[in-house]
């Protein structure tokens, strides 16, 4: 698929002492530019006497993790200038935010960013007092800094996002730390197997650094605490060739310590590039290259290196207690501003920095420059870089409509058809990710033009099920990955979609709270250009795990997402494989949102024709009139509302039922497509005004919503336009086994025959003959339910239900809605 | 702490013949009602010629992992009986429901808790109808299934649920599965060191069993295609001494098999028995104990092993094809109906149930009796085995509160001065859990008389850190982990707490939602007792993460919890430090509830003493009559409410700039630490009446809430007593960064200054005098803004803020609630 270009081979050499002398000045300016910004507002250069006004009045930062890193980045560079490698810079201890704005600003790519921030001393006093203050940077990581694509924050992520930014960018390279405390979570834990997915030649390269430097916030780390040959063993199991560095310790000469870790970065390296060679010599020749053992590092090194020794008597250095400021009293006590001093002084500023407070051109030089800095790589601001998909139409995967409810179809099924050609005309940039559920989902055409892409081990069976060494679609057993993965692609200026089981979703909960938050402030930064947005497919919904019971029913991830900016979150319930399909074509056009989108997989009526779906897609909710019972230019006497694929054909039953008992009692139908449309439009760019809220829903009227997930969600996304308390709203309220179908919905009081007894039980003055026909309604719910209990099964007339009674023969052979057998994942 | 049983130390013997061919009629019994559970419904012992009306009409279940299971089973068996040992069964792959179901129909428990499932054939009849039928049984291994402790829906949670089900039982020992699909999960990959925490002398063992049989629905498992060298390095890196066993390949005859097996488990358990033998003469001797390899076992074997080997012409057995029903026509074609008939008639029913169709007791002998049995551990239904905690009285506790406001503490400190009295008293039976962050949330009081377990390795410096071999707090860097150990500690009947940052608690949503699936299931299941809650205490919250900055924002945990069903889930949000002590205390003794308890760490003003408190906490929520100024028998012009202790801050000070400014205004202050009490009695047990709501809120009159979290959450909850809209909610609102204090207050317009403008914008008639005190209130936070932007810090007016001018002379050098300098994790 990828034209891998060649991995620069540029020869190395060990580095000589100028440029081993000129490297250890680029990192002492940035640990000296990483204090700076943790405790001076004022006098940046120490050109006075350090005073207590020169400190912040609030010292927040994390200095323990950041000298390490500075370390990493400055020899990083060095390889970079070398070998002309094309590379980003994954911080996993994102908290070490001082270090990599330092080291931006050293590269000059933070003053391009930000210009107020220049390369003189009134820049440098900018540059420390903007750090965590009011109105300045975050403390972290962040989307303000240069070169991020991960923030670092709640931790655990870092080698995820860096195999997703490395998919299909074959000659780049991920320089990523992995900090020992984040190395115990476990999204961080399994992510070391994504290099059974990675390809060699077409994907770009990830190096772990296992930054072993001990401590937490109060607690050893696991990691530094088993032994050398038990990490060795763990980093071989987990398929690495590890390479093992301790520096930092003993009083080591630096120039001692920058030799060692420059020889062994070569050496990681040339590996790296022979493995790159081979792939492609592989490639080349149309043979298998086999997975290899990539090369990792273990860096272990003092935590708060070349910080102070001791404060207060106490082991610091080295220790838990440099996790933070370690000199949290600078400000207030002569003892730790006089050790303040002295450790901004022990790194020599006015060697670094010329007379205006620049740094010094010899020391700048050890450093790439334009886009081989990382903090310029253009990957990692993904919008600037990103390509528009080439969709095909959508409207020319329609399924035929001769009437609503006149055919039947899987919608996910139907999907799959667009989605392979999607990927077939997107070879590059567009990936589909999934725990193992794409074929489950009924994705599968997309293997007709494409595979699962796999280096683990091959038998020959495998040839059979779509697995090979490159493919579009991505499928590892934990979605903490699949987030990641796509997060880090998407990051990078690609596009994708991550199909899961709708319960299962809540595993990334956290994840994705973070994306939102990411997407929020970076529509903030101008010079951050938009995403493709983050699209969910969710099927195996609530309703249809009867099958697999309890535990596989929630549809809570859609409470979820609403809390996050009005702005970034949109969610669609399209009921039909045509409103499916204008959905996905939206959402795959989209940039800087999460969608997400609960779609069944399962055989379901399909009631709009694809002209009627994208109308009713683009207003987002509609009164489908030939459901209804309502005379023209009158008010309904209710309205009937749906979202979601089974509350559409429960509503639907029910208005036939309405239809036919009580045809004198006007109903409206409304289904809703695109959730946010229920907001008020002072809450939600999607939100209806008043006046278009009750144009739909009439003024007065009782409505009886059923909703695919929790009721409340309604009331609470409605709750400007309910002034008066007339929407009933039935849906899921966590009442869930293994059953049936139909059961599933009589559990939850969600069923057809409810929805009637509800309409009866709100709108007054229908008289005697409604009483009748609620108690027929509840026997019908006693009989449902006792065929249930008897046969195992639904009644015929619930589960092969069908709005249109001459379907059957219009469409035979397409299925029904009964039609559920083989579905049992 | 504990005093460790012996570990039993039985002598051991290779089985002979005769056991071994009863060991392999045990497990084909178990196969076969595997297999009978899922397809049939009729017929249950082949006595008549098997028809498609014996064959269930929808097929539900897992074939695939449960061989494996049974197998694994009936060996644990054969060894608790040999070697006298007490042992549960976690089952990791879940979906293997019908195995263990059988498993504990075999052993007799099943009949003893349902009697209805009788040993005969009408009972056998039941036992494979019921399973994943309406009104039946779930398909997984579920609360309904005597011995369980794990549903394993969700996978990833079987070793940490395993290991937390055996810290302080030290005489137990878990046989705990981890399927081949599961292990790809983060929780999973990280919860493999677990065995660096868990003591080998005070603590149980567990003993993992990596059932590798290869596929997952549609794809291979990771560890199943690594090599068994990678494979084996994996198992070492984490810890643990791997022994391979493969069975069931190449037509081995299965005696031959079995025997193999055996003498593989007599070797792990002969290990086990030496590890708790050299422990307990260490501990004996008071000398260390160096954490050992423990033990664990690789069992490749087929997927589906003993079912077809192929099905219409497709490989099946050791496929995925055999993940779920690998006959799914079994009642719909010939073809299928025959093959199920060859596959059951396999296990050759007749030699294994007698006449009657109970079975035959030289076959039942292979398995241990009475509580020896898995399936009827007393822990594993642990209710039954609870002991209430000894709580020391919270009143002693209290802190001095002079008068509202006349006192600061910071109130998760004065906790932790309860919970080492807590620890103290219960020492065997009540833990903490955290990432790392028990000092960090101020409760290290506990290390005045406990530790951190650890087990990995130890430096000279640690002691000084309350690092010790066994201990009552748990900290790894793995919400997962603390969340999975907490939840096998109060399955099997202990009490605990988990303490962690509020906005990483995400981490866990999908981990709690099937704990509290699990609890409401249980309070269904009469034989089930009620569990120790399981408690949350969400410290570092959102208003106080100025200093992390926006990724460390995020109180959204509450808006998750409130969808689980309303007898589970129960919120509280003290204001103070006895408040929070009197909740806590309420939290202890609770059973049955997920308690979320959110309290902050910094000094806060005291509001109440001990006697107000646990009234106020008693009643839920309360007017705070000296905080307001209305006039009693009146009406008040305004409610201002609160929830949460920032919001708590904030609305006082509110009151107190509309008492000195507006005297004449009738405010009313409410406080709110249950937020459940906001409910609608029909909605929650601790709703409220509408009469007793309008008692406390008015009936008309504006309410102005600041809430701690999302505001929508307050309409949600307030829903049906808000008919005319009145509440005005004040709350986080996604917006934060790293800043002050009071910014990110003001960023979220929940400031004092703004909840005095929202009372004038909705308070009718205040005239011309309130458009000045508007003005001025805006003023104000242009002014708070100007200075913390411009010093990096609050203005002391309102970080300093204090609700009595006197509390400074009174309570001098307690600190005030400016004083947050040292708090920066």
């Amino acid at each position: 698929m990828n034209t891998a270009t060649v991995w620069p081979n540029s020869p190395s050499h060990a580095p000589s002492t100028e440029e081993l002398t000129a490297l250890h000045a680029w990192w002492r300016a940035a640990n000296y530019l990483s204090v700076g910004q943790i405790y001076l507002m004022d006098n940046p250069l120490l050109r006075t006497p350090l005073t207590r006004d020169h400190v912040k009045p609030r010292l927040l930062g994390h200095w323990g993790t950041t000298p390490g890193l500075t370390f990493l980045y400055a020899h990083a560079n060095r390889a970079i200038a070398q070998r002309d490698l094309n590379a980003i810079f994954v911080t996993g201890p994102g908290h070490g935010g001082p270090g990599l704005v330092a080291a931006s600003y050293l590269e000059g790519t933070y003053t391009q960013t930000y210009p107020a921030i220049t390369q003189d001393e009134a820049g440098l006093k900018r540059l420390f007092t903007q750090f965590s203050f009011p109105g300045g940077i975050p403390s972290h990581v962040a989307p303000e800094t240069p070169g991020s694509i991960h923030e670092g924050g709640e931790l655990g992520y870092a080698l995820s996002h860096a195999y997703g930014a490395m998919f299909d960018n074959p000659d780049q390279i991920a320089f990523t730390v992995v900090g020992d405390g984040e190395a115990e979570t476990g999204p961080l834990a399994t992510s070391w197997h994504s290099n059974k997915f990675v390809n060699p030649h077409s994907d770009g390269v990830v190096l772990p650094i296992l930054h072993l430097n001990g401590y937490k916030i109060a607690n050893p780390t696991v990691l530094s605490r088993i032994g050398d040959a038990e990490l060795e063993a763990l980093m071989r199991g987990y398929g690495h060739e590890p390479f093992v560095f301790t520096g930092g310790f003993d009083d080591e000469d630096p120039l001692e310590t920058h030799a060692r870790f420059a020889a062994l970065l070569d050496e990681v390296l040339d590996r790296v590039a022979a493995i790159k060679a081979e792939a492609a010599a592989a490639a080349e020749a149309g043979r298998e290259y086999e997975r290899p053992a990539w090369p990792m590092i273990v860096f272990r090194t003092p935590k708060g290196w070349t910080g102070p020794k001791q404060i207060d008597g106490k082991k610091t250095e080295g220790s838990w207690r440099s996790h933070q400021v370690p000199l949290a009293s600078a400000r207030d006590t002569d003892e730790h501003l006089a050790d303040l001093d002295a450790w901004l002084r022990s790194y020599r500023a006015e060697e670094l920095f010329d007379e205006d407070g620049a740094l010094r051109p010899e020391i700048a030089a050890a450093a790439p420059t334009g886009t081989h800095r990382m903090s310029a790589n253009p990957i990692t601001n993904g919008g600037a870089v990103l390509r528009a998909l080439r969709l095909p139409a959508f409207q020319d995967y329609a399924v035929d409509v001769p009437r609503p409810g006149g055919s039947v179809s899987e919608p996910t099924r139907v999907l799959g058809d667009w989605l392979r050609d999607v990927v077939a005309q997107n070879p590059d940039n567009f990936r589909i990710f999934g725990p193992d559920e794409t074929a489950s989902n009924r994705l599968q055409a997309v293997y007709d033009v494409t595979d699962k892409q796999w280096n683990a081990d091959f038998v020959p069976e495998d040839l059979e099920e779509h697995l090979a060494r490159s493919g579009r679609v991505m499928e590892m057993l934990s979605e903490h990955q699949c987030q990641g993965w796509l997060e880090g692609y998407l990051l990078t200026g690609r596009h994708g979609l991550f199909s899961s089981y709708e319960a299962f979703i809540h595993i990334v909960d956290s994840m994705v709270n973070q994306h939102a938050k990411w997407l929020k402030v970076t529509n903030e930064i101008e010079w951050r250009r938009p995403l493709a947005s983050l699209n969910y497919l969710l099927s195996s919904h609530v309703w249809r795990q009867d099958h697999n019971g309890f535990s596989h029913q929630d549809p809570g991830f859609i409470d979820h997402m609403v809390n996050k900016k009005a702005e970034i979150v949109r969610v669609y319930l399209p009921p039909d494989a045509n409103t499916l399909l204008s959905t996905y074509d939206h959402c795959l056009r989209s940039r800087q949102y999460v969608n997400v989108v609960v779609a069944g997989k399962q055989p379901n009526p399909n009631w709009l024709t694809m002209e009627e779906a994208v109308l009713h897609c683009t207003r987002g909710l509609g009164i489908w009139d030939w459901a209804g019972t309502e005379v023209e230019g009158v008010e309904p006497d209710v309205v009937l509302a749906c979202a979601g694929d089974i509350p559409t054909i429960e509503v639907l039953a029910a208005a036939r039922i309405l239809r036919e008992e009580m045809p004198e009692l006007k109903v409206r139908v409304v289904n809703v497509v695109d959730l946010m449309r229920l907001q008020d439009d002072s809450e939600h760019p999607h939100g209806l005004s008043e006046k278009d809220f009750d144009g739909i829903f009439g003024t007065d009227v009782p409505v009886v919503f059923a909703y695919h997930g929790y009721p409340w969600l309604i009331h609470r996304l409605a709750y400007r336009h309910d002034r008066n308390g007339r929407i009933h709203v039935r849906g899921y309220k966590e009442e869930g086994t293994t059953t049936t179908p139909f059961d599933m919905l009589m559990r939850n009081d969600t069923d057809r025959f409810h929805l009637v007894m509800d309409v009866i039980d709100r709108v007054d003055g229908l008289g005697t003959r409604s009483a009748g026909l609620r108690q027929r309604m509840a026997d019908e719910r006693i009989r449902a339910r006792a065929h249930a209990y008897a046969h195992g099964e639904d009644l015929p007339e619930v589960a092969g239900w069908q709005w249109d009674d001459n379907a059957d023969e219009a469409d035979a052979g397409k299925g029904t809605i009964a039609d559920t057998g083989g579905d049992n994942e």
